[in-house]
């Protein structure tokens, strides 16, 4: 019969094996990330901030990313369109700043396991186009089951130098990825499991252009979206008042995969 | 700021809004499956099956299902392919005889999600083909990234009627799945959460085929399948001595959603 | 080396070998169909058809198939979407009726390449869902690269009975389909080959409902969908006046794959 | 109505436009492909090589291909897998060496059909991964609806530089594809249209990595691959005696689109 062992960690289904707990365990990935953040309504957007947490500015940081050469897929790779606000957190414990994820799509289906169970990040399913390129210009559409909605572009105006890219290096290296870890009662309402939950994160950023970047949210119906129409049109009643960052950065991730911890 | 509220239940992301529970929740869905049972090793099936549970034979249940008319996804569809063993439960409190899920993969991941989280479902992902079918003939093919691991084939011998049928429709109305739900600790070995979950599921057979049917598993390597290699070989290992039951059924399933409930 | 056989038929690549040409290839396959006319601009229309063809009503008619069970593909299955109009041909030895074929989306490659290279058919590539049904409503989505440009609804009101069922069967027992095939030169303008063609298709229709129905196309930029963008574009440029059918058919299609005939 | 422009070139559908013939049209794009050459047997190979050609050597040159910012896709990309042989056109007319194009693979169906209708350019349909990348191994698979038929792997020793790395510069920089146009009667055996087509490709290399690589084939039923399993088997059989060319390369392609023209 099975019987998990002490010092190991699983994911379901756990009878088959896991692995045992390393501390050191280190992802590694390339990345190369479009970034648009848009300055919105503070009264929308804290609506989806859960309360211990104090929204530090009205901003959605949108980003696609490709990553590619993931050491724990065995060199494969996945495309996400991550959505957060910059937020404090306040708990007994804790007090910290990052970013709270307000939700990832991602175009794989592990990564979003890991991500939810692990470390509390609200992963979803979309379908996500590899950036189509036609220099300076930079194109991405996100779709669920047909249904486009979320289109982002982006015209490079040149390379990031200097003490600039120094700025954005700094940026980037690391970033308090802040996630709600949720599990509900089994027939129950309510929670079984609830916690925040801290994982830095960051890439080494080692190019990047300035640019100008633009996205469109369209909302969809519950036919054409039924377990994420909510979500998305939730984001898309925010207005979009101002574009703060688009960037476009290559680079090289290096996350503690283990590093996470329970906030409070 | 956002709260959640105490008679609802929610999945990540929790802070776009979760549905009230309610118990009498109905799942409705057209079901198409494909049955294949066979006998195997015994010990070596055991090493999957966790403490607490007893074989009750040496057999592996796999099946296909193309669900299609989901209520809960507007309509929509996917294609499972579900790995069982016959167990029963002893636990402190419960005792009972029922179906342990040794995996599932899911074509779809919004269904995989809630399967694990909310029941305990190991669920994962692969890309599951329609069934051919060149009348009496039904194949599918199972795959990871384009790698072919699981093949099913049968060939019906026509439809099972009178008596034969109402065993059937007896033995599919109502199966005790059981689950594990187990969500790891953040930042350490173990679980944070453990649970036995009792999960009964079934479906209303409206007619049925008998017929001769056979799988092939193929082992991938870590390059192939990094995930889930280790799952699938484990399988593939376990020999197929003698094909148990081999039926073809349509139906449909009504499923009470919160029907579910922690044993121990 | 390789020499074709005089009493084949081949597809590229010839080399590896095609069929004995056989007049009475039967192609046989259960359909799904929901078919939506209406009544458009004539003058608007009438742009996209070829000299030769006479526009006998400014109707565009568009069926969403799912065929299954298809014999020549060994029991598989693909989608199309077929956009036609109802014209006369004037030809020097020909004079017919039919539907000529605007264009026609499939999500399966092989069938596209045979429609297009032996029949004159202008299939061209999309995804298209199956439909997703929450009775009595059907809806379906047709996207390219995640960029939805047309979408389909359909509220059954009841099903087709007795002297109109008749009348529905007969209507599509026998499609006088209409395409052109077109081959260019290599290395100039203008055509190497350029026919037009009759297939005649049909389905026996088994049962049918009758219903309200509406379509929405969405315009596409190049950037969007660079090889389709025009077609789409100019379809959406159409008014949809007035619907003049709605309605949901099974049957099964079985054709004389070798029936067609070049028309002049 | 419509009536085709004496100068432009046409694709199916035609009626709604095609483009001004530009003798001048370049096609440009990113490439990144992984080359695997193979001696095998001369007598197997030969038995797909037209009359009219000489085989030049008993070689099978296979290579995946990603393509990326494809000017004519507005920066869109896709996979091959390129399947040819060393030959000499012994025609009436011409007499040129070059790469008899046996079968291309590619996983977008857009490139397809204008690469068999304009160039004759046998390319059917497969799902192609991208490489897995876990320096310095490089993998990918090759399947047709879940249906593993090709898997290459590579492992690199390290950059090609100096004099080397011109040799393979020149190697790629400009290459004789030949293909066969072949469009069937309508109705009746034998070709309406048949054409060998010379169309000269080239890559500029940009990189280059020396290595040792491997490829297998998997012989595939007509139930897992009906309209390619005679193909995939074809090539099956024909033994990897010893790889010849095993080299991984980066760079970028400028093709004239209307360079090609057919030879006698």
């Amino acid at each position: 019969m099975f019987r998990p062992q002490n010092d190991f960690t699983y994911l379901m289904p756990a009878h088959f094996g896991g692995g045992k707990f390393d501390p050191e365990t280190i992802v590694t990935q390339r990345s190369t990330s479009l970034v648009l953040s848009y300055e919105t309504d503070r009264k929308g957007l804290e609506n989806y901030i859960p309360e211990g947490f104090e929204l530090l500015a009205p901003e959605v940081q949108v980003s696609f990313s490709k990553f590619t050469e993931i050491n724990w897929m065995q060199g494969g790779q996945y495309n996400l369109i991550n959505v957060a606000a910059p937020v404090r957190f306040h708990g007994k414990k804790d007090r910290l700043d990052g970013a709270y994820t307000l939700v990832v799509w991602e175009n794989k289906t592990a990564p979003i396991l890991g991500g939810r169970e692990q470390t509390g990040i609200p992963k979803i399913h979309a379908d996500i186009e590899d950036l189509h390129i036609v220099r300076p210009h930079y194109a991405t559409t996100i779709s669920y089951e047909g249904n486009t909605f979320l289109t982002m572009d982006f015209e490079a105006a040149g390379p990031i130098a200097g003490e600039e890219l120094d700025v954005l290096k700094s940026q980037f290296a690391s970033v308090n990825t802040l996630g709600w870890r949720y599990i509900p009662k089994v027939g129950a309402p309510g929670a079984e499991l609830s916690q925040f939950v801290l994982y830095p994160q960051g890439v080494e950023v080692e190019s990047a252009q300035a640019g100008t970047g633009s996205l469109r949210w369209t909302e969809l119906t519950p036919m054409q979206n039924p377990a994420q129409y909510y979500i998305i049109n939730s984001l898309a009643a925010l207005p979009v008042k101002r574009v703060t960052q688009a960037v476009l950065t290559e680079g090289r991730a290096v996350l503690h995969a283990m590093g996470a911890r329970v906030i409070e």
